[in-house]
């Protein structure tokens, strides 16, 4: 049998790796597949620059959309990211009846209903298992692998340049602005971080997941995003001495009232398989009713990581090409006509437990006041660690873990202990997640 | 639509889950699955303990056959067990045209050539997902995530009970037969554990994974097997003192020469995050030429975690039952006429470092004599532990860590050590991989 015929757009770093992967492993793919898969076409504006990566390869094209006019092409491959021209292009190319495979978590996680609505019409698949955790088999496991589940919640350290940065940060003892500098110079962060650091990346694959998770539609704009850029040294290293370490995580829980759905740093209690990935790792923990927890780990970009979640996805469409639409892996998991219009939660109303740091006045009764408002919130406390003041200090760190309670209790609490008068400085506060 | 019929042989533990699964989560599987999956009749000899789980839920039958000769059965789910006569009826439900999912890793990995080729021939799905690594979608990550890659070797830690014992052996610094009677107790090995504690359960599991990542037919009886039933708690001490796990691995490891397929207690450096899956917990670390190391955690055995992989393999056979066999997933990852040959090794091939314990005299002279024997071997050395002798001794412990080497060679050297007459007691060698 002919080969099935691959469009590639966007050659770029993923574009590279997923040209040599098909290349190397050939054979073996087609052994999978049952059918070989050929790179037929690839677009680059710069066409020189595509020819000296793929040579003789393949078909190079500076327009994108000769791939979707080629009507021998069946599959395009769209790794220009972003929600323009590439929304565009994939728009055109499912219009065009071709399957569609892409790495573009933005695309997905801001225009996945419109995106897999066009491609239910025209009984299209669209594969973005690359657009979350790249090489790990994340929305797989999701769609296909847990399906006997009720998802309860999902936590994943889902951004690697973030999650080395808060690993050196931790290990060096470093603040924010000099880590965040050796991982650009180092490659592990671009030379505009803003999408990483602030939480935008992790956001649009946790929004993903989510959908996934609990069959609603993707809505990234409902996401709580909080980055990186605001923790300090001094918070991660008290974290360690109680036993948690800072991730920067995704997270999305299914409430009574609703879907939480949020990005932030968070205290991981230190025992936990995943408060151990280190550097630019990735693992995403999934909890289910039958199940139980379950964790998936790997490195969550990079040039053949990635690509092989794009080729994993072109093998599924290779073997599942022919099967009656109706009869495929739904996009989302749940089918078209059975997704759910559960809410996402407001952060507000988010229950997670706390980390909280005052600097306060080495005076009598601080300790008394504080409690007394936290108790008024009905926010208990699990641990407390006042550090001695040094000598001839006159303030003090005062360390508090509270046990769960609701977001906007804490920010009326946190308002009141920042009114007192010997609370010297911002509170600090970060969520904590037992994740048990 | 009518839901999908299922029939299910052997109301145990595992099949229990099941019915509990379905029944609680039968509207989230069936928004999955397109179409509601229903346990139509189950089988259990005892039919009134069979009613007292059941209720009036399902259809119950004495006989097996009962559910084979039922036309309205659309899939048949095996968790008899064993390689009896439960061989015979999934050969007899396949016979009949019947979709068959199984825990059986017995079965799977002794039979699998055989099950396979008639399930190919009359083109209906055996899903065995179940079969290893329990709740972990680990076949499914293997067979369709990581297609794009060629798989260079798998390590698990995929028998909880022997993962529990060793968790306990070394937490609390006990010996082998007095945490295995804690174990039966708390109901972590069965009565007669010989299946786990040998190792035989975790190679039936090892061959599955091996023949889908290598895509060979399964063959459990090149597999080396060795347990933990000799493993000291002297050694597992020793190990941590020299940053090192010791960990029930299930392996196998393409080489140029064939295929490694092993279970042994294993050295793993204590940094992996492996190495820190604890009690009853499985892990899977894959490693692929593009997608770099993988792992992959969870409940390995269980009622619901087990009944989570039965019931996602109904979801698949719901999904993808009207499609063209030729455009299923092949049960092997490959397709039927695409596997390889290449050989299983033989032990003596294998290539691992070693951990060696050797109770030596304490006397000049010792340790040159060792290091001869290893160097004339070829057999390079990475550390070298020398206990102090305490006062009044006149032997000591002397712990060499390797560097790879062939097996063969190591145990002509160890022969030639264990020889020497200032070697006072059998040398103790235990298999060390560093999995990065």
């Amino acid at each position: 049998m002919k080969p099935i015929q691959v469009g590639l757009m966007g050659l770029g770093t993923v574009g590279s790796g997923v040209f040599h992967v098909l290349q190397r492993n050939q054979e073996e793919i087609k052994r999978r597949a049952g059918r070989g898969i050929e790179l037929a076409v690839v677009s680059r504006r710069d066409v020189a620059q595509a020819r000296a990566i793929v040579g003789d390869q393949a078909q190079i094209v500076a327009d994108a959309r000769e791939i979707i006019a080629n009507p021998q092409i069946d599959i395009v491959v769209e790794l220009i990211g972003g929600t323009g021209i590439a929304k565009t292009l994939v728009m055109e190319a499912i219009a065009a009846g071709k399957h569609v495979v892409t790495a573009n978590k933005a695309l997905i996680a801001t225009h996945g209903a419109e995106v897999f609505a066009a491609a239910h019409a025209k009984g299209v698949m669209v594969g973005f298992e690359a657009a979350v955790a790249g090489g790990i088999p994340i929305i797989k496991a999701l769609r296909e692998g847990l399906t006997a589940n009720r998802i309860e919640w999902i936590a994943g350290i889902i951004n690697g340049t973030t999650n080395f940065i808060l690993s050196e940060m931790r290990d060096k003892g470093l603040d924010f602005a000099t880590v965040l500098k050796e991982a650009q110079r180092l490659g592990y962060a671009e030379a505009d971080p803003t999408f990483d650091i602030e939480g935008v990346d992790a956001a649009h694959k946790a929004t993903i997941m989510s959908a996934i998770a609990f069959g609603v539609p993707v809505q990234f704009d409902k996401a709580h995003v909080e980055g990186i850029t605001k923790l300090q040294a001094t918070d991660i290293k008290y974290a360690e001495q109680l036993g948690y370490r800072i991730k920067l995580l995704g997270i999305t829980k299914r409430r009574e009232q609703g879907i939480e759905l949020r990005v932030h740093p968070t205290l991981v209690p230190a025992k936990r398989l995943i408060a151990n990935v280190e550097g630019a790792m990735n693992a995403v923990v999934v909890q289910g009713d039958a199940v139980g927890t379950t964790l998936y780990y790997g490195k969550g970009a990079g040039s053949e990581p990635t690509a092989s979640a794009v080729v994993a996805d072109l093998v599924d469409v290779t073997r599942l090409h022919t099967a009656d639409p109706d009869h495929r892996v739904p996009h989302l998991a749940f089918q078209p006509d059975a997704m759910a219009d559960t809410p996402i939660l407001p952060i507000s109303q988010v229950v997670t437990s706390f980390y909280l740091r005052l600097r306060v006045a080495d005076e009598a009764g601080v300790l008394s006041k504080i409690t007394t408002i936290l108790a008024e919130h009905d926010i208990s406390i699990d641990a407390v660690l006042q550090r001695e003041s040094a000598e001839g200090e006159r303030s003090t760190d005062l360390i508090i873990l509270t046990h769960d309670t609701v977001e906007g209790r804490m920010r009326d609490a946190q308002a009141r202990m920042q009114a007192l008068s010997s609370v010297l400085a911002p509170i600090v506060s970060i969520r904590k997640e037992d994740l048990a």
